[in-house]
């Protein structure tokens, strides 16, 4: 450790005298910044925390980093719930939180630069004004940072209809590992120059590169908002609603699916009572010219499943979106109970649902699940008592396991907007081939041959 | 040559033992795969022609040019503008013009999965049925091919709304350099495992692998469809009508700007009487739940800028915006014509159009322009007269030099839709760092070690 003392000064020396970064080595920082929100099951300390605050306080700490070829944890608002920013052994966390400037607003132009620490909910905020959005929103958006969303490519409520943070993103600025600093995509809304290095860098948890500025195509806010509020005997049934809806090629900006256990919660938390008015509920909202008259459509469709409708204007459905909307936001994963994230197509929802139910029965485990079910995103989270120790953590393995399995047997995926993380990387294999994992790995050490950068997640 | 005729006998054999390719190798089918619709400079013919009709007959025909190191030009139906699909010294083309089977059309997923020489305006019959549609429409949407698409990332009239190709495609089938197979992305709407190889291929010109099926991503075709058609004094006006709309926070499913050349080009094809009408045409098109709402918002934008606008009802209004749709797609770029392909940021419109007119005027060649006006993507085609011979090309190159300049100068791209090839490789210096380039070369490596998979285009 020694060595480590006097690395880490040489890092403290650079940045004091080209920066403002605050280089934090006491214990309660070091834990603070020890995970994110996902399950942690191998804990380690970094060695040290950035606190960036420009982009120079990242390029001379990735030089640094490049030199002595310490491993770097980039992290955000640490609401990521794969594990992403989850430190590993003698890593450095480079925290961008305090990089958080909103560049540049240009309403004609309909776009938005912002630096990676902006909070989600501030640039919707900033860009209200001129009538527009930054769409992508999930459900932690109100502490979650942009640079975060970028790269975890981060979907939400909304996206539904505005598609997920990829479908927003224009252009990045990225410091590579090596401390250089490159431009991918373009300003405009279409560009086709070239390889799609944004795509690439998106998703990538920072893996390729760090992101320190992104160029976001903004969308238009809409102030005709209609909401819908469903409720079903049985979650199979509020699931049929959803592919109704479709079948009669209505697109609502959200459309979300909670069943009895959500309900739950959200009554615990919130003081509704739900529980016991039936087995789900279904929240749609539209947007746009066409609102009142989609609102009609969906309220059509949904009353022909025999759903209890909540009245037209009544307040309470817009209130039940928001509960829903931050229902998940403050939660923190732990090994007794896990938020899963598999997506499904479409068509599978109402048996995919049916099937979590005989999973979790199977196993002995509780689940309860809500779904983005727009777009075929389920989150179900299933948990056991911690009393249970071992045994119920074998049990809730498998229940895991089967839910994924399951998923992958229909057409599914493993994560529809979490992303892999350090959680989810068990699984992978079940969904990729050697050869694409291979390719994967090759493409890191294109952009990253040292293998700096959060090592062991994503890929 | 007597080595080459005993390899492609080996090629040919192989083909002829396990699939169904033609190999053709006549001067007329050499001819007619020479090239694609862009300008040609450096003319060649290709060895031979694969027409592959399976995967395998692909895998093979990959197999054996790795093992004779040829180098192999993909070709959808050759409708691309930019020269991917040109021979180049000592090649094979493959055509997959015949792999055009629809393997399956989900309508409750709302996706379809077809063959790469699918013609997008098949599939857009093949699913109308469910009311659905595929939403990327270049105007070359009666010929293309979704390989050849996804290819070049086309774009079209409706991305305005619905955005380009790689918004609508979900996952391909790759055939790799070495002829082994990856399957990229997912079958769901929302997927983040993993980085995205997906969008990296799209766009890449067959240069990282050959695509032989795509899963796409279907989208909602509106029964209400309202046309709107406007003709303005000048360019300028019309350009502005574009930003008020956008600033109106209206999104029409289409929105195209036409200038007095253009629009004499339509009356010539179509025999319509548009030319001394004004001096540029908007049109738009509305769509969806609101359609008739956001027809009524753009005409009072319109009217506003003192537009003349077509009645309500009037089909000649629908009517141009199909002329308009077929007017670039069976015109074949020379030296003496080039269509160029440039996007802007939306506020930079109204300068960048007459910017394009001062610099017709300084080089003394002629340009008209059509734009994709809600992207802000124009394609200016500059022209000389064939009989100036040297010096008119001269100052052509000039112009389109300068055409291409400028756009970067206020944050454009030197290609919005229509893909770098062969023709813009010379400008991809202009918008791209050395550094950039550096990485997708190695990127390029990765997936095709022996550089055989076209090269000399994209990148």
């Amino acid at each position: 450790m020694n060595d480590f003392e006097s690395i880490v000064a040489e890092l403290t020396e650079t940045l004091a005298s080209t920066g403002a970064a605050s280089v934090l080595r006491d214990s309660e920082a070091l834990i603070k910044y020890q995970r994110d929100m996902g399950a942690l099951e191998d804990p380690h300390l970094p060695l040290a925390v950035v606190l960036a605050e420009s982009v120079s306080d990242v390029q001379n700490t990735l030089r640094w980093a490049s030199k002595h070829r310490i491993s770097v944890v980039p992290r955000g608002a640490g609401t990521g719930v794969s594990g992403a920013a989850h430190a590993i052994e003698c890593c450095m966390v480079l925290s961008l939180e305090l990089m958080n400037r909103i560049i540049e607003v240009r309403p004609d132009d309909e776009i938005a630069v912002v630096e990676p620490g902006v909070v989600n909910a501030d640039l919707n905020a900033a860009v209200a004004q001129y009538g527009l959005m930054y769409a992508p929103d999930p459900a932690s958006y109100q502490q979650s940072t942009i640079g975060g969303n970028v790269s975890t490519n981060a979907g939400g409520l909304r996206c539904a209809k505005y598609g997920v943070t990829r479908d927003s993103v224009l252009g990045l600025t990225v410091v590579m590992a090596d401390g250089t600093i490159i431009e991918t995509g373009k300003q405009t809304f279409k560009g086709v120059a070239g390889y799609d290095l944004t795509s690439l860098v998106i998703g990538s948890e920072g893996t390729l590169g760090i992101v320190v500025s992104a160029t976001v195509r903004l969308r238009y806010l809409s102030k005709n908002q209609r909401a819908i509020a469903a409720i079903f005997p049985d979650i199979e049934t509020a699931a049929q609603g959803v592919l109704e809806i479709g079948r009669a090629r209505i697109q609502p900006a959200i459309l979300e699916l909670l069943d009895d256990g959500v309900m739950a919660v959200i009554d615990s938390i919130h003081g509704t009572q739900l529980q016991g008015t039936g087995g789900a509920l279904l929240l749609a909202l539209t947007d746009g010219f066409g609102a009142l008259l989609e609102e009609q459509a969906i309220r059509d469709q949904l009353s022909k499943l025999g759903a209890t409708l909540f009245e037209p204007d009544d307040p309470q459905a817009m209130k039940l979106l928001e509960m829903r909307r931050v229902s998940r936001g403050d939660e923190q994963d732990d090994v007794y109970r896990v938020g899963e994230d598999v997506a499904v197509p479409r068509s599978k929802l109402v048996d995919y649902v049916h099937e979590l139910r005989l999973i979790a029965e199977r196993h002995k485990v509780w689940v309860r699940t809500v779904a983005h079910a727009g777009d075929g995103n389920l989150h179900p989270t299933f948990w056991i008592d911690p009393a249970e120790g071992e045994a119920g953590l074998t049990r809730l393995e498998r229940a895991l396991d089967d839910s994924i399995r399951s998923a992958l047997a229909i057409g599914g995926t493993i994560t529809g907007e979490h992303g892999v993380g350090q959680y989810k990387l068990r699984w992978l294999g079940w969904e990729q081939s050697e050869q694409v994992r291979e390719l994967q790995y090759k493409i890191k050490e294109v952009f990253d041959p040292q293998g700096i950068l959060n090592p062991g997640k994503a890929i």
